[in-house]
């Protein structure tokens, strides 16, 4: 196991930033006996210190990172314009990294943006299902020496601040109407399973259904992956299996919902009610615009911000999670079904 | 004037690895009188090293830095991805700052970037009429000692190289098309006036009409900046000055023009007909699909990847600037004007 400046710290008994003085030859007021009981640790360990990173571990830099999924996601992009706006208020820089959607790259990204010298991460993970990956995660973040913050999704076992939408109360809202305006036979099109955010909505959605006394058909769930495609070929799946309106896990994969019905020369609400998940933008202009729910995204680039501001500047604070309440957004996407209007 | 590691080792006639390795106390073969002249001339210009900047200097980081006006314009969040995606294939990282629209947020995110150790940077500009500003940001590009690419625009006096789709001839594809279909009273809307990319779809534009033999009337150009509400106030004002037709500079504007016709009860292309830029995604999916000069984001992200790339791996390549062709995607938003059907 390689060891790193943190657990040189624990075992001298100092803190970081005096690990870092020592090996780097900078002044201090550290005794010799414990200068000496430093190196001889970093010697036992191999430690080579990280020039750049373990200077910087001294500096304050006035720059976070915020390591997104997906940038070209509108989601994600607007999300990162919201926390670029209140850390330049506050004096700070932002640099950003996205990761596709790999959690391998949300590893690298970290180690990235913290040797490039950063006072603290915004973080809005990957999808990962790997356990073992995740566990290699959480000890690489642990040992950081940056404060961080998780935004919009969350690992298990994670020792943080975060923030997020209410994720599985607002697939059970988006649900709700769709029940409330008489459907029965609901299709669900999922995020990436497995993941987060995906898991969250998904369960909203069953809770509904459990609730309303509507049984749960598994028949009715299709994977998607939070892009349009996906919210194509799955809406087409739902359609042969006979529902009467989907829920969108988010607003992109509704969009491709809409496509697929339109290509079969039928019509939304009038034959598919479909509800989305976002409330982007460009919800608002289609030519029927999406019912949808809504996540304030300067509410969650804010809280994020907050949340990381009061670790920069204060040590010793309790980790807090925030969810944020969804809003049911009715449009013209959702209608009763036939029969019943 | 501030001077930099670059003065001091023209001064001195070594190179930038060479003072950083001097006054950072560095291993080295340079001969006593050499390093005695390197700290002299920095005592003379109370040169203080970034210790991190400097020491970055003859490190190879493998991470390149890209500076985008607006990360929340769908055009840029994609040209992120896209650029990401190449650099990722060869091996690097990217950062990304985001400078929304500021040109003061330029020249920090450059000094920002380069700080925090890059190897390159590819800089798609704000737009800046200050002349003076742009002097000190072009002497700013030309002492960082890394290789850059300008992407989409350009500032005049700029020694590097550069891509962007070929603006004007973009303005005047949109134009003949509206002329063809027998439009003579066709409106612009622009970007931010004086910008780069602004003032040459606007030139596309006016060279269509000049040619065709339609008097330019500038009461029916309406500045906008490149957001949807410009477009749509820019819309209404030009339906008040009786277009039949209007090129919105790029498709979020075209948006807002849409909203500004139906918002009168009137309908695209019906009543006005409009032609947007860029190709986004969703100008696909709208009720009316837009007509629109496509730029193809990938062929973008690929060169300005191709052109830093070549820049890191050899020395003294000589400045390009590659034009990409536009290309007019007809899709329902454009009809011939009443009278003429």
């Amino acid at each position: 196991m390689k060891h790193t400046i943190r657990d040189i710290a624990r075992e001298a008994n100092v803190s970081v930033t005096t690990v870092s003085l020592i090996l780097n030859g900078k002044p201090n007021t550290v005794s010799e006996a414990t200068a000496g009981r430093i190196r001889e640790i970093a010697a036992k360990y191999n430690y080579a210190p990280n020039h750049f990173a373990v200077g910087l571990v001294t500096k304050k830099t006035n720059t976070i990172g915020l390591i997104l999924p997906d940038i070209a996601n509108t989601f994600f992009a607007e999300l990162a314009k919201s926390v670029d706006g209140f850390c330049t208020a506050s004096g700070y820089s932002m640099i950003l990294s996205n990761t596709n959607n790999d959690p391998e790259k949300d590893l690298t990204a970290v180690t990235l943006l913290v040797n490039r010298g950063i006072d603290g991460l915004i973080i809005a993970f990957s999808q990962d299902e790997n356990k073992e990956r995740s566990a290699a995660f959480i000890a690489l973040l642990d040992d950081l020496g940056v404060p961080f913050v998780a935004l919009d999704s969350w690992i298990e076992g994670l020792k943080c601040s975060g923030v997020s939408i209410h994720h599985s109360k607002g697939g059970m809202m988006a649900t709700n109407h769709l029940i409330s305006l008489g459907h029965t036979r609901i299709g669900c099109i999922t995020g990436p399973r497995g993941s987060y955010t995906a898991e969250r909505r998904l369960k909203g959605y069953i809770g509904a259904l459990t609730e309303a006394g509507i049984p749960f058909d598994e028949t009715l769930v299709a994977a998607g992956d939070y892009q349009f495609d996906s919210g194509s070929s799955a809406a087409h799946l739902l359609i042969d299996r006979g529902v009467t309106a989907i829920f969108a896990s988010n607003d992109l994969m509704a969009y491709g919902a809409y496509q697929a019905v339109q290509s079969r020369g039928l019509n939304v609400p009038d034959d598919v009610s479909i509800v989305g998940f976002d409330d982007l933008f460009f919800s608002n202009i289609l030519q029927t615009p999406l019912t949808t729910i809504h996540q304030s995204v300067p509410a969650l680039g804010q809280e994020a911000w907050n949340l990381l501001y009061d670790r920069l500047k204060h040590d010793g604070i309790d980790d807090e999670y925030r969810q944020l309440e969804p809003h049911l957004i009715i449009r013209d996407s959702t209608i009763a079904p036939k029969g019943r209007r």
